[in-house]
């Protein structure tokens, strides 16, 4: 039996409560120029309070040497195996979910860029030179309602950010078979529409991009700036048992960017409106904690400035990270966790494979003499290394949310 | 190819000899009010010795969070995945073997409450108020006087203790897969015989025990208590490989309690006949000492202290089992391995998901810098947090049991 059916089958709804802390990319690393990770120069006496009360060890999110894209990080925490096809989310996908488009199980979402072309349409700049976002919104309006349907198919386009938008055909008989139009590379022009599979659904949804596109590059053509635009990340719905499902949860979201949303949203989980400061999203907790059973709350910055090589900002992070927990404890849960998704060492300016701090805190989580959260610290912890996809039945557990398996 | 086919393929038979301690639900758990377990707590110079010499690390019974029963906690304990359904060892089957019976692999079998019933059938005391086992023993031998085969199916139906006995049919063509009777609550009827699944075997089942059951309820009526029952578990013998076929052991096992005895005779080993003393489990180890190669010798009471949350009647177990190793040590054994099939922590008055102190002991354990036999001290040994399953190949390594793998 695999382990989500275990769960499923041993999962109890009772009172008790959950949050989980996801400090994106929070995992650092040793290197002879900066042999001290940003946990363990950053004073953060709460974190450290929660790590000596509780429970430590390393996450490891995909495998040994893996680096995980957010998508599949977020998957490992939530207890769905980032490796199983089954729950492959794709780019489109999480596009569209992370700007809280209700995506429909038959959709078929991508991704897009608006992008520059030359007189020939080779592609001369494959951002359309960091389109700002106002444009990118005035052209989504103009091509939505240029457009609204092909062949009965809706067609859905919306601005992210900047020159980035999503697309989504909504209609019956579709497939997400469809390769990307984007050749990643400027000097090439944008691909023709074609599937990957031979299929009525695939030839049908090659039909209709293709009209689609084609509407679209005539009404660009005549722009100076943003005159063409690409397709990627084709996909659908992965349609994975959702945590009402699998863990009998009543879960939420607060989380500041759209990526995060989507990937909540494909758990189940109801999303919160929020502010865009860590304070607001604790500030989302507080005003919600009597509606939910379970809490997942994402802060950002510590990847976006472990991306940047920005060793001070994670610092600084992690450390206003760290006031906010007073306000955490205060409402008394149950159990909380705190990780990351990931590492990324600034070192490295990008996610990397390196296993991730973890602290499990709660009445029954059997503490450990870790007395600080950091990746030195936590190695030494009772748990050892383990699969992300345990931090979910080990925080269920610890609530008690988990019958006894077996006579 | 799964560990066992492995495992198959490399064991030869040596002439070394191991032994097997399970202390049942051994692990203990650090909680604010009770920072130290019992095995920190407990005077144990001879455990902490093997410790000392000895190589060590923390036992994974299920898997993360999981937390087992004492089926599949010895299940992994001996070898088997206890998530495989192959292994799935109902309740039935567990109570017969519990009583020595020689379960043959066709044999479909139940566990059986004895009940009181009103005069309109409904359950008023589901345990007909803790019947004296001789009164079960009595009934019992009534019922099987009464009715010893239906439709040329033989019944066999034996006290086990208290209100409970065990059904088993034996015949052509029957099938366990047939729902309970007990609805597992007072206020309600027993149910009627009914399969899960539609096939000749479980329709022929069905018909057998909608008889046999019609006949148990006449003969029970005109009883002031214990005037019904209840079946429920029903279960084959899961036919997994044994000790001789896997791993080319003579095994043998010394445990008072049925459901130990019951596990141990599905994985091949004789049960060998002992008194209710730890130190009994002690005498018969010696006085068979010369006719096996493994020993599975298990201690009930770690588990039956910490389900009534008694921290000082564990403390006493473990003590007085630790009094015994010098005679193991006596008998020259090459390979001992100390353990629990689970975690029983007296704070939480139940067997818990946590992770397992274990030893091994022996020539070429690789021994480690640990010093004492528990949670603490084990989570620093070489061996680090492995699934229980990997213990019989580790032992089996340690006694030069098993071939190297590939060229």
């Amino acid at each position: 039996m695999n382990r989500l059916d275990i769960l499923k089958k041993l999962a109890i709804k009772t009172e008790s409560k959950m949050v989980l802390l996801v400090m994106d990319g929070v995992g650092g690393m040793h290197t002879t120029d900066q042999p001290k990770t940003e946990l363990e120069l950053a004073k953060k006496p709460n974190l450290d309070r929660l790590a000596l009360e509780g429970c430590c060890g390393r996450s490891m999110p995909v495998s040994y040497g893996i680096t995980p894209g957010s998508g599949p990080g977020h998957l490992g925490i939530f207890g769905y195996d980032p490796l199983d096809p089954a729950y492959d989310i794709g780019r489109g996908v999480l596009e569209a979910l992370g700007i809280d488009f209700k995506l429909e199980k038959s959709d078929v979402a991508a991704r897009g860029n608006f992008c520059d072309v030359d007189a020939g349409g080779v592609i001369t700049n494959r951002r359309a030179g960091r389109l700002p976002t106002e444009e990118c919104v005035k052209i989504c309006k103009e091509l939505q309602d240029a457009v609204p349907e092909v062949d009965g198919i809706k067609v859905f386009i919306m601005p992210v950010k900047e020159y980035r938008f999503a697309v989504v055909l909504r209609g019956e008989g579709l497939s997400p078979a469809i390769a990307d139009t984007d050749p990643q590379k400027e000097g090439f022009k944008p691909k023709d529409i074609e599937s990957s599979e031979d299929s009525p659904a695939a030839r049908k949804t090659v039909a209709v991009l293709t009209k689609l596109t084609k509407k679209y590059y005539e009404i660009l053509k005549p722009r100076a700036t943003a005159n063409s635009m690409l397709l990627r990340g084709f996909s659908s719905h992965p349609g994975m048992p959702n945590f009402q499902q699998l863990y009998k949860l009543t879960p939420a979201a607060i989380a500041t960017y759209p990526l995060y949303r989507g990937v909540a949203t494909l758990a189940g989980m109801d999303i919160l409106k929020t502010g865009s400061e860590i304070a607001d999203e604790f500030t989302t907790l507080e005003e919600n904690w009597s509606k939910y059973d379970f809490f997942f709350l994402h802060v950002k910055k510590t990847d976006s400035y472990g991306e940047d090589g920005n060793s001070a900002g994670r610092i600084k992070i992690i450390e206003e990270t760290d006031g906010q927990i007073p306000r955490l404890l205060a409402l008394k849960p149950d159990v909380i966790a705190v990780t990351g998704d990931h590492s990324t060492p600034p070192q490295m300016k990008g996610h990397s494979w390196h296993p991730v701090p973890f602290l499990l805190w709660g009445k029954y989580c059997d503490f450990d003499d870790v007395a600080s959260f950091s990746e030195g610290a936590c190695n030494h912890g009772r748990l050892g290394m383990f699969p992300a996809q345990a931090i979910m039945e080990m925080m269920l557990a610890c609530a008690g949310k988990l019958k006894k398996y077996g006579a």
